[in-house]
């Protein structure tokens, strides 16, 4: 049995999923709908416990996913959803111990999903030219105690990142492919480079840029995302789903020294099945 | 720059996208229906550069991603794809340091994902019931290097597990909902379960079975990966994906003192934006 | 060009895609938000031609397609949606001149689609036992004038259908599975069954009763429908999406004397490229 | 009941879905791999009946859909696949007794099914540049019976087309962006017009020429079909589907008299459930 202690990050989840997110603080209190908690009356109880408001509604004690938390973050951007961050991960070989540069900061969702998985020996270095995104982006990795990991550069990154040599780096602006050069110089060779963009037009500018400055074995991936119903006799979709967040492109970043063109090198792989 | 060293796991990819994992080994070759290249003229390469065979074929030395060796890895069954794993290491809380269990182990492809992702301080205990899967998954494990984060057990869990106080357990098996009162036992309360289940029938029994053994906050996810061709100015699709791999079930085990019936929590959450 | 002639069926639309539908008629007006029209005002327009209200709205005359009609259905029932219909009128090979069974009928809108499909010389015979879905359906057809190509029944299926040797038969019930042994009697050897379920479940009972009564070559088909925005320099498909409206069942009812189980016999067909 | 006659186009399908389309035409047969059928026998009988090849191989005697058909047909080019077809045909209002205009010609998969549509009292007209195109899908066309509702013209249609105030037309080119001049006057005001694009690139480009020409209310859409393995006890989608056939554009050409710019209208509509 695992038990709440002070400085926790919990989650409380009603039996109709209303939930709150919140950090165990002696001396403190959540107020809801649903009535009010004494968080020390929390702190001791065991994980998964249902407990009672004042008003004796009941709520389920457990630790919130990085999922949720990303989900829930305070945002003044588009987010990079979960679904797209489970992918981006893989793709770009994110592990513990690992370096990752990433601009912009934006509101801090893929900074902290990234913080959380090179853990505590790792580093995420994340780049914005604007002040008030990486303010909230440094409150959202506060809370979920995660900032010691990042290195926040107040920078507009047309001028290059401060790192060489890097081995994976994530461009998520609105103009990537006015960046590639600078991701180059950045990565190490054959390092693992990623993107998302919201447009068909951004991605084909971002296959041009991307090729004039060597980066090889593009790959354009979209994730459409289908929840279901959770009643076992009557199984089905849910009756409307996001239908786009943004294509994801990766390549990797190689040296050539002829001018040799790459041509589609990745139609062979088309039918991929990653 | 990054230097490739004796020991480096590698890829040789050429620009048709033919490519190839191996460790550097000195005195070893590597040979290819392109030409032959010895270990020993590819340590003290640059990363990212063009290497050339005796038949002067050039590949790309580069360090390939957990998602490519997943891909590549032997395998004598179904194996989870890099875009399930991606969903599955975020629903599932995965970070470093952290002990997760999984049953069947399968070829190891999800085994060596959560390796990698619990670094050098987290550990993957993987039960299967048959030994030549265990052993097809060492040996997978063993050439990624992840061997040593991974405990394999060669039991059938319908004994149950040894661990308690879990915090992330998995079932890949044909029957899960015949093992949910063994994964309740298994997992702390308000721990991460999941499971994968290729069949919508599957998927009902599994979600009958988790509210009968107090699994709440059910959700029955699945992935749709679309390919693009990365053609700049004639982008679309590719013509063929991958329609289906499987149903992904994730829920929570919860305590509760009286046989409430939880009646589809799930409802307003379905349109939830993961 | 053509011109707006008393008893036209139209639709008014403003550049912001408001519309109305209705049928011209001499001393009628339409009141709008944005201001009325005389129908004797639009009356002699050329299709096409911009409009303007008495508050100077412009709005385009022009005629409404089958689809727009269906959407914009008075409806006391989940309507079949224009995508699935498409696809209906297709698989159960819908022409001038055929006749077609359906049941239930209620709110009419494949009804209409069918009655449009099968012309002046055609004939649909629609089934339902609810009185209010009948009158509900027959205002409907009878607003877009093709109410005299239809036959309705007011009566429950599980005494059989009427008709026997029927070219095509389509099942929109809770149940369609308990009416699989009439639809049987009613279609003609070979002919064409189609029939939409919401759930996973449901699609299962009726492939075992479709299997039971001698329909073979089962398709269980779903489709997925999805808009872009229409922006060309930032081409992307809309945010949300319709996830889902129903599975759609097709099979064909054969004559067998002995009782040799087909075993599934759409697995090679499975790739199928409809 | 109903009999095979001689005349009748008629499908010889096995239990392993092997089928074969053909004309029933006294002193003939039919040679496959499972044995030989006189027509004569086939004459007759009654359809649904299982028949028996001289080496005793079962086949069911069935109607072809119109589905099956354009599947089956001839082609030297990338042909419109029925998902797409059913949508085309409820977009531009295609009912009996209706003139429909196309170009190109192509294989003659849409011509099929246009003029199998529009019924005897119905019209396609039909553009193509290439002589052996038009061949093509005139033999389709007669092999199937529809070969009178169809005029074909050989010809290039940057000179435009022949009719006027036409309600629907469909352009199938590689470049319908060079033809919206041409089709706003080969059209009615308010008429129907479709087109089919494969790449992105080609949409925006269309969109942009559509917008130019008084083309209102565009729409965007993407059909995907999944297809489900028909296993009532293990019900799921089957492993691959086909991802991308084309992108479908529809537009209503109106007249203004102003140079107003349409801004967008179809943004609120761009959730709409078609």
């Amino acid at each position: 049995m695992t038990i709440a202690s002070a400085g926790d990050l919990v989650e409380l989840i009603d039996r109709d999923a209303r939930n709150f997110f919140f950090r165990l603080t002696p001396g403190q209190r959540l107020e809801t709908h649903r009535g009010i908690f004494k968080h020390d009356d929390l702190i001791g109880q065991i994980y998964g416990t249902e407990v009672f408001s004042h008003l004796n509604h009941g709520f389920f004690l457990i630790t919130p996913s990085i999922a949720d938390l990303i989900t829930d973050l305070k945002r003044n951007s588009q987010i990079i959803f979960p679904k797209d961050i489970g992918l981006i991960l893989m793709k770009l070989n994110v592990r513990p111990g690992m370096t990752v540069v990433e601009a912009g900061t934006g509101s801090g969702g893929l900074t902290l999903a990234l913080a959380n998985a090179v853990g505590s020996t790792g580093r995420v270095i994340s780049y914005d030219s604007r002040q008030d995104m990486q303010n909230l982006a440094r409150r959202n990795l506060e809370q979920v105690g995660l900032l010691d990991r990042v290195t926040f550069k107040l920078r507009d990154i047309k001028d290059g990142f401060d790192e060489t040599d890097t081995e994976a780096l994530f461009l998520d602006m609105n103009n990537p492919y006015d960046y590639t050069a600078q991701a180059y110089r950045a990565l190490r060779g054959g390092g693992f480079f990623g993107s998302l963009a919201p447009t068909a037009n951004q991605v084909s500018d971002l296959l041009v840029a991307l090729r004039r400055e060597r980066f090889f074995f593009p790959e354009v991936i979209e994730i459409l995302l289908r929840h279901y119903k959770t009643v076992p006799d009557r199984l089905r979709p849910v009756d409307r789903m996001v239908a786009h967040t943004g294509f994801l492109i990766f390549a990797r970043p190689v040296m050539i020294t002829s001018a040799v063109v790459q041509e589609e090198t990745a139609e062979e792989a088309e039918e991929g099945e990653t």
